[in-house]
């Protein structure tokens, strides 16, 4: 079993199993939507086809979703995943700058999908192990660019992975390491806008869920993810 | 004064200063070459255009170069900074997997693109420093792939700038803070060959020398580099 970690959507490679990791904020917010009780999440990486699929399922299902860190104009939530502790339909339907893109752009090199973050760091490793092939960590970056919040996560599950390691994946591990907490590694960040605290506390918390959301299918241009 | 590290070179940006990293071997090796005397180096991308330029030159000019760490057949040294200790001709013809085609791409996105190695450490950064100018530190990488013998040594830069850090030159420094010291960050690599221990040790000695490799102008194909 080899681990490689993909630090930029440019460098994506293909791989048996693949994790994506978005920290701020969406995978973590996908894990703790489905965690409290959401059926599925349908992630899209434009705004219009979030937009058409609230068309086609009504009341089935809300919208939520940011660019630049704002709620969409006309979506019903945000993304944080303090939004998602309730569920207040069976579908959501999420569209973020850089995180349900990652998802979306996943399903076509990996052979199975899933979602990673801080939150449910335990039950991803142990479900990378469990597969045992080959895996590759798709950091969603920011606009394309490296973000030291996810290469942290990454880090942190290469190192509970205990499997061979490219050189990215060494890096990870030595990023990972050089904060003392997850708090500290997401505030390394330089990117971003200030005011997200309550969510870098938030998606800090480690191994709280123990969920591991899974890409299902394609709906339309929309990549379900479900447990 | 802001400082962004490229860890591949699909993610490569612009930038009005570019400092291009290829530790194993290619930019140490010119660092040297220059420093021992060549008169200019031109960086060739491709086997071909070496053998072009080659042909032109005649015996004002050696050829040096590897693929797979191995000399290219026909071509009159490697890629060791070890065999460029004496001028052998006044221009040296190289061409490598990663570095050359590296320093040719940087001259397409920067306003100006020097070489930086552990061998040069003090010097390029200084240069940098002086220049003040927005900084980009691109890593050569291995096969398009994140390599972490170039992210330490784009780290150590990183530190030395005191600029502004972009979350990449925050997680190269990190990187770079893992190793007690060069040879720890260059054996952390992963790929490549085994049997370049003694360059690896040559290459790992730091800023021994007071010279920094600027891209002058495109001669052809290749990229003119010089003091």
């Amino acid at each position: 079993m080899r681990c490689h970690v993909s630090f930029t959507p440019a460098e994506a490679v293909s791989a048996p199993f693949g994790i994506v990791i978005d920290v701020m904020r969406a995978t973590s917010t996908i894990v703790q939507a489905l965690a409290s009780g959401y059926r599925r999440v349908l992630s899209c990486a434009e705004i219009d086809d979030a937009r058409a699929l609230k068309e086609e399922l009504g009341d089935a299902a809300i919208t939520g979703g940011e660019r630049e860190a704002q709620r969409i104009v006309g979506f019903e939530a945000g993304a944080s995943p303090r939004e998602f502790l309730e569920p207040r339909a069976e579908t959501l339907i999420l569209s973020t700058t850089n995180g349900t893109r990652a998802i979306v752009s996943a399903t076509e090199g990996c052979g199975e999908v899933v979602l990673g973050s801080l939150l449910n760091l335990d039950a991803v490793a142990a479900l990378a192990r469990e597969r045992g092939e080959d895996t590759v960590i798709l950091c969603a970056g920011y606009k394309d660019a490296f973000a030291i919040d996810d290469a942290y996560c990454a880090g942190r599950i290469v190192a509970l992975l205990g499997a061979e390691r490219t050189d990215a994946a060494v890096a990870a591990e030595a990023i990972a390491a050089r904060y003392p907490n997850a708090v500290d590694g997401i505030n390394a960040r330089t990117y971003g806008p200030p005011g997200l605290e309550e969510d870098i506390a938030w998606v800090a918390r480690e191994s709280v869920l123990d969920v591991v959301p899974r890409f299902a299918r394609m709906v339309g241009p929309a990549a379900e993810v479900m447990l």
